[in-house]
């Protein structure tokens, strides 16, 4: 059980997420979030797109914050480590440590924070069938 | 009449918009072209906004092509001049001139032929008023 | 002077911005702060290609954090209200207020850290000739 | 021998990459196609990067295309078939054909011409020990 509380997904830096520093574009770091925290989700047994398509539950971002501690390079193995920081019926919290797959070395930390909402972009409470499941680690 | 079959845009590279060979991503120059026929519409009179919103109406691409002339760089000035090729009720294809705003010299010349869709993504009819204004350059 | 102290730019929505949810993709809010940092370092009187080309200066972001309010829609066109909230010779810090052009409304708020980097990628200082120009608002 | 010929590989459609449509953006099928052939060249026994960095060659696009068949949508998993269809010392040409990993239906099919550059970025020759490698399917 506590090991679904932390969820590690790989990625390889794409071409496309380089800039001319010769690193990768500080945007892009928050769409590994995204895939971190949208594989993390699928391990616990449903899938993002379900919940917006079937639940009509949107997971709007509200709040993302990075810290960049060393520059990710094209083609480098890149690790995500996702953990649920905080989860109530209408807000959830993410961390992520993102790190070298080969070095180990951390490359970047960040937290996004979201609330549910339904398909009229109002905010709602997450049923209790998936709220069970999404819960903080200890 | 004329000078509405062609239309200039102009927009400043991002850093976002580079990769790590120090020049414009070259999936990138299709988002100017997007801008480039957009813009055009807007000169013609509608934007493509109420066309989806209003009127149902998705442009959808169907295929799209790039030659790459020059690298663009960041920060520079480019200008992007859209024309209409062909325009029946169910098919448009645009081209597009991409070249330096400062120097002139050709960075690319790209075209993207498009499929009019209805809400339900099924081809569709673009209505005769529309069909009048979207007319191909002689 | 005080008035260098803010900066505002305007940007119209993309539609590659946008995401499956009809509004512009989180992570793009920080591609557009960087359009306004480096629009107020333009109105400062120097332009970062040539920090970049010219003085061998990497301006590299450490820190990004950004509170969505208002999803921004394709084709609104923003507003971005830069301001530098501290700058030393290793070291500034922005703010971003991004709003509505139309509507004035709230968007989103965020703020960028950076450090000065040398072509090795070593923290270095920001020449007096700059540091002098680039000041927090009071 | 064959088998390296055509190469294989998968990826999943990433929230950043839909559009307001819906489905994935246009331009990032682009993206994919790199992903394609960088692999393919990997599995081919060299990596790109290392080109880049220790032979100081790029591999300039100077032309793209993309025929568009049926939508990708978020989530989805995505086979990018990528072959050589010709290959000189100065010129590479790559196609992709891009299908649904799970029904095999078409998605789009791709082309990509490419010139071999050294770090100067002048059209070089491919050395012998790579041309060997890289050559076109029968």
């Amino acid at each position: 059980m506590e090991a679904q509380r932390r969820f590690i997904t790989q990625l390889r830096v794409r071409y496309a997420e380089t800039d001319q520093m010769r690193v990768v574009y500080h945007a892009n770091y928050f769409v590994w979030m995204e895939i971190g925290r949208v594989e993390m989700l699928r391990s616990l047994g449903f899938n993002y797109k379900d919940l917006e398509e079937t639940d009509g539950l949107v997971l709007a971002v509200i709040e993302a914050n990075c810290k960049y501690l060393r520059a990710a390079r094209y083609d480098e193995e890149i690790t995500i480590e996702t953990a649920v920081v905080a989860s109530t019926s209408r807000v959830v919290e993410f961390s992520y440590d993102i790190s070298s797959a080969a070095s180990h070395k951390p490359v970047a930390k960040g937290s996004t924070r979201h609330m549910w909402l339904n398909r009229e972009w109002k905010p709602t409470h997450l049923p209790e069938k998936y709220l069970s499941i999404i819960k903080p680690r200890k």
